[in-house]
C-alpha cells in the first residue's frame, strides 16, 4: 500500500460499520455503544414515544409468532426476515418487553408434560432382566421409547423452535448471538427467573452450533480487508490497538494474528490471538509493544501469546478458545521450519544430532494480565480490616492473630518495610491497614514512589503468587484467565513486577503480568491434572514466593 | 486436458476411494459393496473368527466407553481417533454388537429420572397467576426452572454425548453418517427397539447439525478433481454415468451440476442435481442423455433438472434437497443473463418493452421417474385379483362389480382393446388379471409388440396420472419422488409414454415419466397448499386422464 491510501485509511474512522443485511448490531454491544445510531433507539419510552413503541411492537411479536407457529417444511424465508429486521428496529425497552414474552408465553405445555409423565410411569420401563427376544417384547418396548420420546420432546421449550428455526437460516447465527448479548444485558438489570432459563438454553444450544468442527481458523494479515482490520482494532481487548500503525506493526515481521471464524457469522472474528517472535520471554509489555525494529524471525526463540480478546458478548461462557491456542501453536511451528529442524532431517541422523544445538528451541509462552489479583486483595483486606474494627474494644489493635477467622496476610518484615517507606503517616496502623490506604486510591499515587514501590514489591509479589496458585473456586484457578491457560495445559512460568504500567493493569493486578508457559508434549498431561485433581503446574521460581522464607532471603528483603 | 491424460483417467476404475483417515466407508453404502475390501469384513464369524472377533471388539467398546466418561474439558482428540479407527477395523457382526450395547447400556439413568419426576410434581409451576415482581417469587421460579432443566437433561440418553462429542471432531459428522448408515441396515434386518430409539435420535442431531446454513452450494465443473468427479459418478442414481466422456458431457456445454457440501464431511457431494440447458421441456431422457452436440446455450428456453441423488445412506430421511432447488434456480438464472432481461433493463423502459417478446423466458422444470407407480399399480391389480378369485363360485368371471371393495381399475374400452391385442390368449380372463400377467414378468415382453404397446398406453397414462394426483398416505402424494417435488412447490405438468426404455424406468413405471414446473412466482404458494390442504397443482392435460372420457374421446381411443 503507497503513503497516501495509508494516509486516507488513517483518516477513516477506526470502528467496524456492522450494517449488513441481518447483521445489525446489539444494543448492548459495547462497541456499538461507539456509534450514535444505535444508542438513539435506547430512548424514547416517553410521551408519544411510548405509542410508537407500542406500534412498532406488535408487528415483531407477530413475525415472531410466525415463525414458531409455521410448520417446518414451509418456506421460512421472508417470515425469518420479517422477524429479524423487525427485532432490529426495536428499541432496548421493547426488546426487553418481547424476550421476556418468549420466555414466559412460548415456554413449555405443562399440562401435556404433567399428562405424559403419567403416561411414561404407568409403563414398566426396560431393564436388564427384558432379554432381547420376543417380537411382543419388542412391540411394548417401542410403545416405551416413544413416550419416553414424547416426553423428552414436550419439555422442549417452544422457544427452542424459534432458536432452531433462526439457526437454519444463512446468517441466523449472528441474529442469535445479537439476542442472547440483549438477553444477558436484560439480566444485568436484575434477574427474571424464566429469562434466566432461556438464556441458558440458549447457551447449550449456540454452543452445540459453535463446536469447534465449524469453526475454521484464519491468519489475520495486512492484506485482509480494511473492514476485518477495522473490527481487530475495536475488538482488541487486552492492549487497545491505538492507530493503522500499531496494527500494521501486530501484522507485520516476527507478529502473528490469528482469528476463528464461523460462516454463518461472516466478517466476524469470533475470537483473536496475537503472537509475538522473541528472542526471550517478554517480562513486561512494553518489549512487545515497542520493540521497533523486530528481531528477524530467524533470531527467534520465544512465540510469545500477549494478546486473546473474545470478541461477541453474545457468546460469553462458550469456550471457543478451547482448541484454538493448541492449533496455533501447531501453526507457528510449521511456519518457522529453522525452529523444528526435525521436520527436515531424520531425528536420529548424524545431520540432525549435529545441528541440533545450533537450533534454537521455539517456547510457546504468555504475557498474560491477572484480573482478579487487584479486586481479590481488596476484598481481602478490607474484610480484615471490618473484622479488626469490630473486635477493636477488646483488642490491642497490633494483634488480632487471636481473632477467629483473622489473618494477617503479611508477613512481619513486610510489615514493618510498609510503615517504614510511610513514616508519620500510618500511625497505629496495621501494615493491611496501611496495603488497603494506598492501594485502594483509583490515581495508583503508589507508583511514584520509589520508597513505597519498594516495600511492595516484595508482598505484592508474593500474594499475587499465592493468589495464582492457591486461591480456588470449586477446584478451580480463581483468576478467569488463569483458568483458562490452566484448563488448555499450560504452567505458570514467572512473575513480573511492573509488567504493565497502564491504568487498566495498575487496577487489575497492581502492573504485575504473569508468563504461563505451554510445552506441546505436557499439555495433554497438565490439562487432565488440573481437571481431574485442581493441580496447578508451576515454576520453581513462582513456587518459592509462596512458601515461608528462609532466613537468609529474610536478611536480604 | 489432453488426450492422453483423459485416456489414462478413462482406464481408471470408476469408483470413488474413501480411503482417508477417518472416512472410511460404511459397510452397508451399496457403493462400496463394490469394493472387495469392504465386504471381506462381512465373513469371520465362525471357527477363530469368533475369537478374534472378541478380541478386536473389546477395545473399541472401551474406547467408547472413554469417550463418553471423559469431562467435556479435557482433550478429547486422540480418544476419539482411536473409537474411531476401532469402529472401522470391526467386523458387520461386532460394529452390531457394539451399536446394541450402545443403544442398551448406555441409554437414560431411570432412576434418576422417576427422582427428577417426583421432585418435579411436587413443584407448583408457573402460571399466569404467578405476576412477576417479588424477589422471592423469581427464586422459587428460579428452583422450578432449574429441576425442569434438570429433568430435560436426565432424559437425554447418554449416547447422545457420544454423538455430539463425535461431532465436535473435524470430520465427526462423516463419521456419524457411517454410524447411522450401519444402524439402518442393522434395522433392515429386524427390528430392535433400542436401537430404533437410538436411530431416532440421532436423526434428530443430524438433522440440525446439516441445517440449510451449513451447506455449502458447489458447482461441479470439469475442472473439480478426479477424486471428486468420480464420486459423481458412482453417486449417480437415477441414470448412471457409463463412462468420463458421458460425465464430460455432463458438465459441459449447455450442462450444469451442482452439489451441496458440509464442511465436515470434506470431499463427499451430499446430494446433487444435473440441469440440462434445452429448447423445450424433453419428453423422453435420450433427447437429454443423447443430444449431441448440444444447442448452444442462448437458445435454450428451459432448465431441465433430470437427476437427483442423495449419495448417503446414513442421512436417510433428511431432507437436504429442500432449498437446494431454489437456489440452483438463482444460480441458473444468474448465469444467463439473455434470459432474463429484468436484470439489465429497467422493466418499464422502451427497450425492455420491445426486446421483450424477442427473449425467451427460461422455464424449469423437471423430466423425473415415478418409482412408486407399477409397485402401487401391480400390488392393487393382484389384489383385486385375490378378491375376485374368493368370490369366484358366486359370481361369474365377466361381472365382479357387485363385489364388496372390488373395482375395475379399467374402463370397458381399455379392457376390450386389452382383450384384442391378445385375441386367444385371453380366454375368459378379466382385463385387469391380463393386465396383470403381461406387467409382472420382469423381462417386460410387452414393449416388443406394438400392438400391445398400443393397448397399453391408454390405461397406463391414465393410471399413472390417477397415481400421481390422487393417490395419497397421510394427505402426502404416495410417490417419493413426486412427494419431494410438489413439497418443493413445484407443479405436475405432463405425463410422457415410453420416456425411458431402461430396465429400471421399466420395472419402476412401465417407461413412463413425468415433468414437473418450477414456476420461480408460485413456489412459495403451491408448497404451501400443498403443505396445508395436500393440494397438488397440475396442468390441465394431466388432470385430463382421471376425468371421465367424453362420449368424442371414447370413439377415438
Amino acid at each position: 500500500m503507497n503513503k497516501k491510501a495509508l494516509a486516507i485509511l488513517m483518516r477513516a474512522r477506526m470502528r467496524p460499520n456492522h450494517h449488513t443485511n441481518l447483521a445489525l448490531p446489539p444494543i448492548s454491544n459495547e462497541v456499538n455503544q461507539l456509534l450514535p445510531n444505535s444508542r438513539g433507539n435506547r430512548s424514547g419510552s416517553n410521551g408519544n414515544g411510548n405509542l410508537n413503541n407500542q406500534r412498532s411492537f406488535e408487528p415483531v411479536r407477530e413475525s415472531m409468532h410466525s415463525v414458531i407457529l409455521m410448520h417446518k417444511t414451509e418456506v421460512l424465508d421472508s417470515v425469518l426476515n420479517d422477524f429479524s429486521e423487525g427485532y432490529f428496529s426495536l428499541s432496548f425497552e421493547n426488546r426487553r418487553k418481547l424476550l421476556i414474552t418468549l420466555s414466559k408465553e412460548y415456554d413449555l405445555n405443562r399440562t401435556q408434560v404433567c399428562e405424559l409423565i403419567k403416561q411414561y410411569l404407568g409403563l414398566k420401563s426396560p431393564g436388564n432382566e427384558v432379554q432381547s427376544g420376543g417380537v411382543e417384547d419388542e412391540c411394548s418396548l417401542s410403545t416405551f421409547y416413544r413416550i419416553e420420546r414424547n416426553l423428552r420432546h414436550s419439555l422442549k421449550p417452544v422457544y427452542e423452535t424459534l432458536f432452531e428455526r433462526i439457526n437454519t437460516h444463512s446468517e441466523g447465527l449472528k441474529f442469535l448471538t445479537i439476542l442472547r448479548a440483549d438477553i444477558l444485558s436484560i439480566l444485568v438489570e436484575g434477574n427474571i427467573a424464566s429469562l434466566r432459563a432461556m438464556d441458558s438454553n440458549l447457551k447449550d444450544k449456540l454452543s452445540t452450533w459453535l463446536t469447534p468442527a465449524a469453526l475454521e481458523l484464519h491468519q489475520i494479515t495486512w492484506a485482509d480487508p480494511a473492514s476485518l482490520l477495522e473490527k481487530i482494532v475495536a475488538y482488541e481487548a487486552v492492549h487497545p490497538i491505538s492507530n493503522l500503525i500499531d496494527l500494521k506493526r501486530r501484522l507485520g515481521v516476527g507478529r502473528r494474528c490469528f482469528a476463528y471464524f464461523h460462516s454463518a457469522i461472516p466478517c466476524e472474528p469470533l475470537i483473536f490471538i496475537e503472537v509475538a517472535l522473541l528472542k526471550n520471554i517478554a517480562e513486561t509489555i512494553q518489549e512487545v509493544l515497542w520493540d521497533n525494529p523486530p528481531i528477524a524471525e530467524s533470531e527467534a526463540a520465544c512465540a510469545l501469546f500477549y494478546s486473546i480478546s473474545s470478541t461477541q458478548p453474545g457468546l460469553a461462557g462458550i469456550n471457543l478458545g478451547k482448541f484454538l491456542i493448541k492449533r496455533v501453536i501447531t501453526l507457528v511451528k510449521r511456519d518457522m521450519p529453522h525452529i523444528s529442524p526435525s521436520r527436515y532431517f531424520n531425528r536420529f541422523s548424524k545431520i540432525y544430532l549435529a545441528l541440533y544445538r545450533t537450533f534454537p528451541r521455539l517456547v510457546f509462552a504468555t504475557l498474560s494480565p491477572i484480573p482478579g489479583f487487584m479486586p481479590w486483595l481488596i476484598s481481602k483486606l478490607a474484610s480484615q480490616s471490618r473484622l479488626a474494627e469490630a473486635e477493636d474494644i477488646s483488642c490491642s489493635s497490633a494483634d488480632k492473630s487471636g481473632l477467629p477467622f483473622y489473618e494477617n496476610i503479611l508477613e512481619p518484615e513486610e510489615e514493618r518495610a510498609l510503615i517504614d517507606s510511610l513514616g508519620d503517616l500510618t500511625a497505629g496502623k496495621s501494615g493491611m491497614e496501611i496495603l488497603l490506604n494506598v492501594l485502594t486510591p483509583t490515581t495508583h499515587d503508589w507508583i511514584n514512589s520509589d520508597k513505597l514501590l519498594s516495600a511492595l514489591k516484595s508482598p505484592l509479589m508474593r500474594l499475587c503468587a499465592r493468589y495464582l496458585l492457591q486461591e480456588k473456586k470449586r477446584g478451580k484457578a480463581l483468576d478467569s484467565v488463569a483458568n483458562f491457560h490452566l484448563q488448555n495445559g499450560a504452567m505458570v512460568q514467572r512473575i513480573n513486577w511492573m509488567a504493565d504500567r497502564s491504568e487498566k493493569a495498575l487496577s487489575q493486578s497492581a502492573g504485575i503480568m504473569v508468563n504461563y508457559v505451554y510445552r506441546p508434549e505436557n499439555i495433554n498431561e497438565y490439562a487432565q491434572s488440573y481437571f481431574i485433581k485442581g493441580h496447578i503446574h508451576s515454576s520453581d521460581d513462582v513456587k518459592r514466593y509462596t512458601q515461608p522464607l528462609t532466613e537468609n532471603e529474610c536478611k536480604n528483603s
